[in-house]
């Protein structure tokens, strides 16, 4: 028997001093802490801590009841709702895997997800039931359905032979659940929106969930007080875990249905709404809507933001309508936001413009991740080497810690790749500045080379951005005889505009280097992912062919 | 082989998705997001957090050098000083065992401690040093010592052969530091103040003191701008694990090397001091320091303390200065704090009285805890039954969770004790409310049985610190030939104030029930533990000698 030292010798864990971390226990606590605060506002709904506690006891004990146990998977496909909110407890809670779906796919790639996630329950909103029933058509195996009757929902039609009300009377709310024995248990899957291909299933573990959805806590500022608005899609990475890191606190839950601007300054200034999140489009839609739809608060919104770095003009439109902008980065594969352009106070007095080129950075990583690097590419076959801190050379970030997911789902060689060298390779390629902060500069096929210098699609973006006629930018290559690629911009006007292509690219050489602003410029809407990034494959796609 | 889920296969912990958690990251991860913020301020003094950081990395190299190994012990003998923050990291990044030891303790019980937790090194700061040496020469195997030359230290003298600034430059601050390979590693070692016998070794695990100081994070609101005032001892409970969460957040520690309230006020207005803990005691110093000692300043100041609820006079001076007080409640054993009377917005409204009878309440576990209960005693030996929330049926507090010691080091006895059932048994007797927050109402042994009623020792003392010319108070039964004991209260009047028998028996005639009023009144100082707790032991002594 080896030496134990007297520091570990009797003193091992035990049923009153280790506990399998769990986000379901936050609902548990806020419920025993507040239980007659406010959890959810939906509409003219008003939902308790003790109310929703007790509901999602409920539909744990009732898919128990279903045989749903461990490793089996529910999947859900709604809006931000209570039910949605109520099944990121009470999936868990009965053991079993939650995969909650991108509301904007088509039914083939949900047919798919439902395969090969082999979801054993679907519970579907009244509204999105027809992509759900077709979907399901084309599944062999077709698992039973319940389907939400949200009173806000528009339309739709119920489908099964269930409504989520009725599965919720099978269940007992006084029931115990059952704390996974495993806190590496799985609690949750996320399909990546996959630009090319079948998109991957990443798995999150309960550690993990309750280990970011503390650094949500710490890194927004989240307390009892806080009133969160689900501007951002809960099938989002869980909603950034978000749908957990609220509860943590006792916050309340403010769910929206739909991303209508009028609707969300309306919430806004009702309810007194202390922290939203968002892609960049929903920054754009807050700025762009119509004035008589945009409403005065007198307190700071916090918003944060990731997908993409805010250029100054949204970040002063946004600090002129009363919110406070966060750079948030992260990927589904790290449980959505897993850095953050962390604030100095020093930074505060800097002109708008110098503001929005530190906020630019992607910054440093949680304090609930061990750590990040941004590794030379070209170094990765043998010993990985870190890029200088200069602000200049281009790598990789890399990134390790506890809020990495657990890998991807039936695909051993993508989850090998993802983690070489023992770090998660995020694909998207930085510099590191002096101080230590990341700055994403593109994903490795957003460069432009043209005449044999690299152009940052990004970088052009960004000039564009700024445009005040310009809503939304994205730039590609395209293929040129004379200098191998150029930059080709694609751009949405803001509503009401006109814009030349001339206005456009004199523009860009007036703020860029020449040889960087575009050669063609096309206006139009932008193709978007469901989770609202956009598609830039189809752009290389139609630059192709034009 | 046993069937394995799809969802466990191909998904373990590997090098990028699992990390043991612990403490040490905070210090780096701060010295990363803010390297040129203040990480500690010391009289004129201040520390960078990348000084910070390289201080700690060369003191843990520094040991390295020295041969201290994982589970190896280091002793700490030092006032609130930067050179005992950066034993907090510096220590368990080099794989051993901090034991922060009490710096009111005589010589025969730190040479107790040394010997009972085998430490390998000495720290101590040099005004400390006369009582370490005078306890090291009563050990068996004199451990080496270091002298920090704390340049605010008052006198003292220099012992060992080393002082603390040659000791770090042994190191090398750009060395890399080994994680600990498993999360459950012991890191400190506190000694309970053992109010008889002798003191109890707690051993805190890396995972426990990364959760508890996240804990401590959201619980008590500190963000990048807190400035924190060590006015609570680092040794005890290792600062309730407040060392480590003011770094968390890169927070700024004010350090302190004595208790004075004068001190203290300017200390607060001077750098903006934003949160700060202490027991009763601390909080009635600043309450009744000479005027010309206080200090108008314009911020909230966040107080939290514990060990004693505080009355509605005390909560109410402070408020008038600028002071916002938080009742926390744990033991060595949970880390320091680990529950909170958590403030509901509704209570905001109540009157003073009425505030102070809400926040005498402990309150609601910390969510980093998993659970707390109040069990009724009688109950123990067979099923142990919670006690109703009726606020009247008294139990004991069990807790259990992540944040529960690991076990008193060398007492398997001890420790199984404290464990049955699952449960940490805390000894102290509660009520629990209605809405679930407890209140405690004794330690089992306080309670006072005069004519066959219980009278809690805690509900006489709460009115007599109402009374205005009362400093501190407590209440101890004396036997009595008639009612077989009575309550006997020992009282120190505040500065310049006098006070007659008389007064003190009619003032709780007429605020309580009239047999709960003390039969005998003693007036003078309280005899305390060096942590401060009042030793009713002695004052049963005196009581019953009277």
């Amino acid at each position: 028997m080896a030496e134990t030292s007297m520091y570990e010798r009797g003193l091992g864990p035990n049923a009153a001093n280790y506990a399998a971390m769990t986000p379901c226990d936050f609902v548990e606590r806020s419920a025993a802490t507040f239980p007659d605060k406010l959890a959810i506002i939906h509409g003219p709904l008003r939902v308790t801590y003790r109310e929703f506690r007790d509901r999602c006891r409920a539909l744990c004990s009732a898919l128990g009841r279903r045989g749903i146990a461990k490793g089996d998977v529910v999947a859900v496909l709604a809006p931000n709702t209570p039910a949605m909110l109520e099944a990121h407890y009470g999936v868990p809670m009965a053991g079993a895997v939650l995969n909650a779906i991108n509301t904007r796919l088509d039914a083939p790639t949900i047919a798919f997800i439902l395969e090969h996630g082999g979801a054993k329950l679907v519970i579907v909103d009244r509204e999105l039931a027809p992509v759900m029933a077709d979907a399901i058509a084309q599944t062999e195996n077709p698992p039973p359905v319940v389907t939400i009757d949200d009173p806000l929902a528009d339309g739709g039609v119920m489908i099964g032979d269930t409504d989520y009300e009725a599965l919720l009377a099978e269940g007992d709310a006084t029931a115990d659940w059952v704390r996974p024995a495993d806190e590496w248990d799985s609690m949750s899957l996320n399909y990546t929106s996959g630009t090319t291909g079948n998109p991957k299933g990443v798995v999150f573990s309960h550690r993990g969930a309750f280990l970011n959805a503390m650094g949500n806590v710490i890194s927004f500022g989240l307390e009892s007080g806080s009133r969160y608005l689900w501007t951002l899609p809960m099938f989002h990475c869980n909603g950034w875990t978000y749908t957990w890191a609220v509860t943590a606190v006792g916050g309340t839950h403010v769910c929206l249905r739909k991303v209508d601007p009028g609707h969300i300054f309306e919430q806004i200034a009702e309810h007194r709404v202390t922290h939203m999140c968002g892609a960049p489009i929903v920054l754009n839609m807050l700025i762009h809507a119509p004035d008589d739809q945009k409403r005065n608060f007198e307190h700071v919104a916090e918003i944060a933001t990731g997908g993409a770095a805010p250029p100054s003009a949204v970040i002063s439109s946004m600090e002129r309508m009363g919110f406070k902008v966060t750079h948030l980065y992260g990927l589904t594969e790290t449980y959505g936001p897993s850095m953050i352009c962390a604030w100095p106070p020093e930074w505060n007095d800097l002109e708008v413009d110098a503001r929005a080129q530190r906020m630019a950075r992607q910054g440093v990583h949680y304090t609930t991740l061990e750590g990040m690097r941004v590794v030379d590419t070209e170094s990765e076959a043998g010993v990985p080497r870190d890029v200088p801190w200069d602000g200049e050379t281009i790598g990789e970030i890399w990134l390790r810690g506890n809020t990495v997911m657990k890998g991807y789902l039936k695909n051993p060689q993508a989850s090998a790749e993802a983690f070489a060298h023992g770090w998660f390779h995020s694909g998207d390629l930085a510099v590191i500045h002096p101080d230590g902060y990341a700055e994403v500069k593109d994903r490795s096929k957003d460069i432009i080379i043209s005449g044999g210098e690299n152009i940052s699609s990004l970088e052009v973006e960004d000039v564009l951005f700024k445009h005040p006629k310009i809503m939304e930018a994205a730039v590609v290559s395209r293929p040129d005889e004379k200098w191998g690629e150029h930059p080709c911009a694609f751009v949405t006007p803001s509503p009401g505009q006109e814009l030349t292509s001339d206005e456009v690219v004199d523009w860009c050489r007036e703020h860029l280097a020449h040889f960087k602003a575009p050669r063609t410029v096309v206006f139009g809407e932008l193709p978007k992912t469901s989770t609202g990034k956009i598609q830039k494959f189809i752009l290389r796609d139609t630059a192709r062919g034009l």
